[in-house]
């Protein structure tokens, strides 16, 4: 805490040069880490796996604030983590798909990321493990030790290497006398069967020190027993798949392992008590339904937020609808810069907020909370745009591409496998189900948790007029707006702004292209794509939602 | 001239510097200009069209070569113009769309640019006009008065800026005594009703004169009657239409007087007796069938090339199958510069040819000639890619995202509002055929020049079984192999060698990805999708094509 005097004199000057208000927070904050897992699930102590062993995981959760309702806003590697990165949904940031190799997509060049932002506010970052994302000068750490100048497996699994670069890091950042970001990206728990399949399908064989595996010296590994892990509802209960979860969770035990070491070295940097440390994932585990779905097991996230501050929660587990593109306003309010609302064209109503007060006090329950979710591309093959919105007892999805069955990744061999030799699948879909997918899906989660039920349509009648769904949506809110004084109504308010914003965009977009009128007219495909990119979309689907509530 | 013999020895220094060969033609070589319309087709008296006067373009036919078969490889802006410069087609360079704004495609960061290839040997290379292509740093040319740093139509129809910037690129360029490759890339004649309709649906009135239009001192407008126009087989004939197509034939004077400026300024810079110069577009005109199109009215270009070579031909017509991938190892090729194989990725069998030869004597006549083209975005949300071969007689083309509609740019708005309004549509297909085409059509062309009878399942047996076509066309290699050497065969060879390359590739494939064969076995969706961007496909599709011969 040597540097606190001059880091506090440091930000004044910095605040009165963006002519920006200092908050009172600033004086009391200290830094940052984000450990991120790459396609981590729920396999953790802390969410109650009762077999996957992550005591460092576990430990953190129990000075922290547990959250049971975080989502991805995109479950697709590198649109995640543009989205972490820049508090904006992929569609809006311009990382459509995966940014390495020939799927080659970059975010926008007048994108803002968090780290860019910082480092305009004194604050040094950094980060170890798995970057993924573009252009370089948009995603800009001042400390970068990643897949671009280091093999990837040695910054993102090798947790002996990640601990001795935190520590220079570390060592770096109170050299400087400067609050930090870092942001450990480890590369575990990923599948690696298609790139280094000698280290198995989950690289849980990389430095076990077994013959040709090599050794990390600071892991221990956890084997276990294929019988015995504990099997979610949407994979198929088959010895292949089971013996894939088994090697994950051994992967986790590095991950968990890694966690433990770089929680070690803040402390011996003497940060232990002045870091807001956060722990999450960037999508959905590698499985049927997991990642690149827009089901829960593609978008429920792991997220586990444990600040020093002194009245903050800790053992405790948060009910709050929140979303990962709320870690960037978290950050940014933890050093008391504001989130400005013209970064990243973001518009009032979609602006992701700060997780701060709910480390304190849990919000009020609202049956109107919802996150979005957007998807374009995993690889760039996988053509299979998505919108989605969450709320508390709802999902609906818009499958735009509807027509073409849905892209697989390589989660699946097993249920081919089997389908193809006619061996039973004891899964909870068909593979038919999973590949042709409806226009629509409409799912009661309270009723319905796994999504098999799609009730689009049973309420909805004509589904070729598009537009019924916003007119009624309309009327809905019109009835309740007329009533809101009466019943005080901040809900009501809430949804006339959200009429009001996709009603607008609607009669403009009408004038300006007689095209467009004409095509409803007709009903031919109006290019259903084309609202993939609109501005309302978002809340566009929450009308739709709306007007089945 | 003066600047001949340091040129020469400059170009040698460079050879050895690049340990390449340098061949007699470098000696005599000088420069090269391209002038490239947008969304220009054969609205040319050069290409027989007696209505849309364009003395300057027929002028130049003159005293070159006309192209009769020439097709781009993609027909869409960006990805066209990066194949162009790269030799590359759109799903070798990473140029899969559209580059600008959110569409946001770029070409990978290792792709070998003309531009940049020419810089390194020591030639000064210039771009007027409309670039849209990126990164910038993989397509840099020496001199840029592009859309990045000027208006678009200020450098792309305003032949006036454009005639004074040319005349500064020349000077420049004697100034440093060095050989040049000047690519003017002209906006007209494309669309604008999208950006600027207060111009016009083509600019046509953009510096016309007429009030609030603005005045281009050096165009001198071209009217036409709407009933008047020459009507392709291809566009509605409806009034709406024909107004659009005047409209475009007056953009086009523009162009045509763009043209005769530019080739005003080379004479008068000394330097229209050592230019290469060669006119072409990006792709297909903007009407329905036309760009984004693989039928031919959106492969089709034209190419004219005129040498100053003494032994080149004038005013005479070729019927060569090219494609504007040969663009760029002709430009390499009049400056004595091997394409080196490596470049690009580019495998032998793929390799673009340098058309200078084609300049002295018409190459020999084979049915085999085949030309390939590919597409997969032209806006971002315009997914829907295709894979074609054309030989003179056939073609073959893969919609991969055959499940959806195709996706329509704003060329068809006409056709929507007739259709809407249950007006007669004089056209030669229905807009249900339009949208929904099916995964495969072939076509005989010589019978069928319209592309409206689809042949494909005629020939072919069961269509579910994605490799008998595969197997069937390896059968006839194999006979064709056989009867090689009585025949000579050159043809036999060359399918033996594309039969060795598809057969490999798949069973290594095979071997790698056990989930494949399951996948194929159990005949659900196999990911079309994969073919996308798998190197093997165009002589796949090749192959495809001869079993149906």
């Amino acid at each position: 805490m040597a540097y606190k005097t001059s880091t506090v004199y440091n930000l004044i000057i910095c605040f009165f040069i963006t002519d920006t208000v200092l908050s009172d927070k600033a004086a009391t904050s200290g830094n940052v880490l984000i450990l991120l897992a790459d396609d981590g699930g729920f396999e953790l102590g802390a969410y109650m796996n009762k077999i996957c062993q992550t005591p460092n995981i576990d430990a953190l959760a129990k000075r922290g604030v547990v959250f049971n309702n975080a989502f991805t806003s995109v479950s697709s590697c590198s649109p995640s983590r543009a989205a972490l990165l820049t508090g904006t949904p992929s569609h809006q940031n311009g990382m459509y798909g995966l940014h390495r190799t020939v799927h080659h997509f970059n975010s926008f060049d007048t994108v803002t990321s968090l780290p860019n932002l910082l480092s305009a506010h004194n604050v040094t970052t950094g980060i170890i493990g798995k970057k993924d994302v573009g252009p370089a000068a948009q995603y800009k750490f001042d400390y970068e030790q990643t897949e671009e100048n280091n093999r990837v497996n040695q910054v993102g699994r090798n947790i002996t290497h990640i601990k001795l670069l935190t520590r220079e890091f570390l060592a770096k950042a109170n050299r400087d006398q400067k609050p930090f970001l870092l942001y450990i990206s480890f590369h575990d728990p990923h599948r690696c069967g298609h790139t280094d399949p000698q280290f198995g399908p989950f690289c849980e064989r990389f430095g076990s020190g077994e013959e040709g595996m090599g050794l990390i010296p600071d892991w221990h590994p956890i084997y276990y027993q294929w019988e015995q892990v504990q099997l979610p509802y949407f994979i198929q209960d088959t010895e292949a798949a089971r013996r894939d979860i088994a090697a994950q969770y051994t992967t986790i035990s590095r991950l968990d392992q890694g966690v433990g070491l770089v929680l070690q070295e803040l402390q011996s940097a003497g940060h232990a008590d002045d870091t807001l440390v956060i722990y999450s994932s960037d999508n959905g585990i590698p499985f049927p339904s997991g990642r690149t779905n827009m089901y829960d097991p593609g978008l429920r996230e792991p997220l586990i937020i444990s600040s020093p501050r002194p009245r903050s929660r800790k053992n405790e587990a948060s009910f709050a609808m929140v979303s990962l593109l709320d870690v960037m306003p978290t950050v940014l309010d933890w050093f008391g810069i504001p989130f400005p609302q013209e970064t990243n064209d973001i518009s009032q109503t979609d602006t992701a907020k700060s997780l701060l007060p709910i480390l304190e006090k849990e919000p009020p329950y609202s049956e109107d909370d919802a996150v979005f979710a957007s998807q374009t591309h995993h690889e760039v093959t996988m053509y299979y745009p998505m919108r989605a919105v969450r709320t508390r007892r709802y999902k609906l999805i818009h499958n735009l591409n509807f027509g073409m069955p849905f892209p697989i990744d390589q989660d699946l061999y097993d249920l081919l496998n089997r389908t193809a030799s006619k061996q039973p699948l004891p899964w909870y879909k068909t593979l038919e189900q999973y590949y042709y997918r409806p226009q629509w899906e409409l799912y009661d989660i309270r009723a319905d948790p796994a999504e098999t039920r799609n009730l689009h349509g049973k309420y909805m009648g004509r589904t070729s007029d598009k537009l019924a769904p916003c007119r009624r949506a309309n009327r809905v809110v019109a009835r309740r707006q007329a009533g809101a004084g009466a019943r005080g109504g901040g809900a009501a308010r809430a949804l006339a702004a959200l009429a009001a914003r996709v009603g607008r965009p609607l009669a403009v977009r009408a004038r300006r292209r007689a095209g467009a009128r004409a095509r409803r007219r007709a009903r031919l495909p109006s290019a259903a794509a084309s609202l993939a990119h609109s501005a309302p979309t978002r809340a566009f689907i929450l009308l739709v939602l709306r007007s089945h509530v």
